[in-house]
């Protein structure tokens, strides 16, 4: 079985390192290949998350549809 | 290895469909033990979600942790 791409874009701060830990994590590794995305270290990615509908950080995105999680900080701070 | 209990809490909303489908589906069967709860059509565990820091569906709480995925409604119009 192909395994589907997992991006999960974030930022460093406390809110994206808990649902780092807790919800990125939790993704089924067997179907799942999970990339972490620091888009404050990389801000040359921030254009690509946005282009993926991502409005805010922490967000995951599967099979190209955005779930923002909690709320953290939004992309426009992240520019 | 015990399981952790995984709670998926929605509203049956379009945004909550897709969540459960993607996002809650998505979690690794070999760790978590979801359980899917319609807070539309089980009003009796709204009281219980908001115990938990549900603020809004839909809701994946992991490690009795809230995460709020996207935004679909808020709990109290659910009340």
């Amino acid at each position: 079985m192909n395994k589907s791409k997992a991006i999960f874009y974030h930022a460093g701060c406390p809110v994206c390192v808990e649902a780092e830990q807790k919800v990125a994590r939790a993704l089924d590794p067997a179907r799942f290949d999970l990339e972490i995305v620091h888009l404050g270290q990389d801000r040359g990615r921030v254009a690509e998350a946005e282009a993926k509908g991502v409005k805010s950080v922490p967000a995951l995105i599967l099979d190209n549809i955005p779930f923002h999680i909690n709320f953290g900080a939004g992309i426009e701070a992240l520019r």
